[in-house]
């Protein structure tokens, strides 16, 4: 009965989620919300790493940031817990038809998302090809084999052939929206 | 041979480290860039969430916020991985020399950790008691009984005999200066 109403729920919401053009950010906020309030996973985007310089303290009002500076943020943009593994993953889009350029990470990134995985816990990428309306979860392991290939002299960029085919497709256009929790689940039992 | 240096290098930093005065979080902060570098664990501290409203682009140098707000964070301070443990914790320091005052904690907080033990997540409290310099690592389970307890009009602190009965102390004084991860195994151990 409960999975009926849901799917009753993802048909009434589907036409108001229709719209396209949300950033894949937005998808997976209001994605983790959904996991969060029915209890399927606890996964937070981490606030932006900002330094702050100035502060005004306004009698009687809210204190007030007057000088600060964006930080590179030191791991990735999302983690939290599913079902007793820890889950850690960044989230890129790119315009590209046929691949995904690797400028786009930043080697800080895969050293964090290397420790991660030493430590046991499940990194991956959400990748979002903007322009063909596809998403991917690609596991870290997959990405640090093309990443040092190319810091051997290999190509920029990973064929959209490989996320076909090593990657998981997820479909949008339902409640949740992007709905990458299974996705998940099937990177962890090939782990 | 690996651990005499490090026993080495203990002796040798606990001299620097011996100013008091120093916040639990720089402390924690510190003891997680050790547990990182030494491939122990990958714990760090969310950054403070902001709303930013306005941002200026100087030509030729870094964008500068020039007006942001804090927001009221809605999980804990601290979250990460060791090995194959989700870790999920919040800092907190009381000058009390006899009790824990449950007004330090959100109900948003204690929400969010019930979910992440949903998710089968370690989730706890370090608890720094400044007046006496002692620090414990008390399990969320347990501060959940005593602030339903005060929702229910019981006492709104924990007694400090209570930390010495169901908590762990950690001792302070060697790198890393507050090596909690001991006490979060003997935790895990008793889950
Ligand atoms: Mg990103
Ligand atoms: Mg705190």
């Amino acid at each position: 009965a409960k999975s009926q109403s849901v799917a009753k729920e993802t048909n009434k919401r589907a036409v108001n989620y229709s719209n396209r053009g949300k950033s894949l950010e937005d998808d997976l906020n209001e994605t983790n919300m959904f996991y969060l309030h029915r209890n399927m996973a606890n996964i937070h985007k981490k606030p932006v790493p900002i330094q702050i310089v100035k502060v005004d303290y306004p009698a009687r009002s809210a204190a007030v940031i007057k000088e600060a500076y964006f930080r590179t943020p030191s791991t990735t943009d999302y983690n939290g817990v599913w079902n007793g593994y820890y889950i850690d993953f960044e989230a890129k889009e790119t315009d590209s038809k046929t691949s995904f350029p690797l400028k786009n990470i930043h080697p800080h990134q895969m050293d964090h998302m290397h420790s991660v995985t030493i430590q046991r816990g499940v990194a991956f990428f959400i990748v979002r090809f903007s322009t063909l309306n596809r998403n991917f979860v690609i596991s870290y392991h997959v990405v640090a084999k093309w990443f040092s290939a190319m810091g051997e002299g290999g190509r920029k960029s990973i064929p959209i052939a490989v996320f076909e085919q090593d990657a998981i497709e997820i479909s949008e256009g339902y409640v949740p929206r992007l709905d990458y929790l299974q996705a998940v689940k099937k990177l962890i039992a090939n782990y």
